[in-house]
């Protein structure tokens, strides 16, 4: 896979040279290209950002330096036979970012990231390579940032650990939170290793009983609990019927009970009274 | 404001020298440390990691690194009078970081991060450290990333932005999509700059009306239109009454209805069907 970014702070990039990601690349997984957007500008302060048109705070970062940088690396990526690329647009304006769109995108030989500063990207940058080739203006989640480039770091890395071969042994994607399997859609509960004892605390017996069965269900209990605490939306959006008549009675016990009237409203489990969104 | 991370990999925090948060640090707004968390084994492979109790697949980071490193370095802000500190543990099992909860962490002295990998940290530490500080377990977005320090980046970015004094004039919090005020929960819609023409494109005409009331009416329609496009869960999270007449006409003009039996589910306007969460 290639990757592209072009950024005004090309530094901000570094952690594409450590980890899981820079192994990638050091093997040949990955092939990543930083790019300067300076680089694209003629006037003697590398002006890349302009008043907005209509009046307003902010500045908008202007055409001619995305368009002529985003050519020059298009070119550069087609010469070398780099595929079909996928424009990806960092913006909390955009649609979210799921695990869902992590594994479509690691399916693509070629992304193009466009991190922006300030207000964002004169929308006809946009709607031009969108002529051209998919365009992906995605939001990592509800919050500000300074820019784009922490963004890429995030899609970067999500995409890269489904690559084939890029997941060393001591990762797994078996249990993951948000993968698919058992524990769709559920959160992880807690995890355990030596020493027994630390400061005080054991583990939870069942833990040391070798009884495949009870760990596996005391995994699943903990995971119910943990998801009706903290994400009461992700219960909300299970299919009733990947419940199975232990889940259903941790879900009672946890105060939750059957949603007569939600079905239409896609939701089966009615939360507690007084649990927030 | 203090800041320390913990973390097997220091070198993919370098984006914390960069942009508004390396500045921050010149100005002398926050204070962070970064420290290796095998500078706290004492073993010749510098281990952090054992085998999950109860079986399965993948790693989980031992007590004993994570609790000396931790003692130390709270030890140390104590020591030099950094406040009161909140532990923030970045988990895909915790709860949703919001630009609220940015708000709210944005409020403390000092925030100790525990970017973890692998399958996560043992359950004890986090439960130790709870019965002396606040923790915060949170989640960046519904996908897996290969650890937690990209979640540190974004966290501290979203944080560090919020400073007193530390957004820039380039920069403006008035208008962000999720932050409180006309916009809040709906996302922005397009901007433009100069040139009026690029590559045959123009700009909408209501912009260069001079209108100051026509423009903030075109921009919440745009607004309203982008938002029930990427986020219609947005729509449906807003309190009725914060949409005007004239939004009500652009969201019946976007096919959706008041939703007579939506109330007692907190949802007041109904989406087309076929639109998904």
């Amino acid at each position: 896979m290639r990757l592209d970014v072009v950024t005004i702070f090309p530094e901000y990039l570094e952690p594409l040279n450590v980890s899981l990601v820079g192994k990638a690349r050091a093997r040949g997984q990955l092939n990543v290209h930083v790019h300067d957007l300076r680089s694209w500008t003629y006037d003697r302060h590398n002006t890349v950002d302009d008043t907005p048109y209509g009046g307003g705070p902010g500045m908008v970062m202007k055409t001619e330096p995305w368009g002529d940088a985003l050519d020059s690396v298009l070119a550069d990526g087609y010469e070398t036979g780099s595929g079909a690329p996928a424009l990806i647009v960092p913006t909390p304006s955009g649609r979210p970012f799921t695990q869902e769109l992590a594994v479509e995108l690691s399916e693509r030989p070629w992304l193009v990231f466009t991190p922006a500063r300030y207000e964002g990207i004169d929308r006809r940058v946009i709607d031009e390579y969108a002529t051209r080739m998919p365009v992906y203006e995605v939001s990592i989640g509800d919050y500000v940032l300074a820019g784009g480039e922490a963004a890429v770091l995030v899609v970067t890395e999500a995409v890269a650990r489904l690559l084939p071969g890029v997941l060393g042994n001591a990762e797994s994607h078996r249990d993951d939170s948000f993968a698919p399997g058992a524990m769709a859609n559920l959160l992880e509960g807690p995890i355990y290793t030596k020493p027994p004892q630390w400061r005080g605390q054991g583990i939870p017996d069942v833990l040391l009983s070798g009884h495949h069965g009870k760990i596996a269900r005391w995994r699943r209990d903990e995971a119910l609990k943990r998801t009706a605490a903290h994400r009461p939306d992700l219960i909300e959006r299970c299919e009733p019927k990947t419940f199975d008549k232990k889940d259903r009675e941790m879900l009672s016990i946890l105060g939750w009970s059957p949603d007569p009237a939600g079905e239409p409203y896609g939701r089966f489990w009615r939360r507690p009274d007084g649990v927030e969104e």
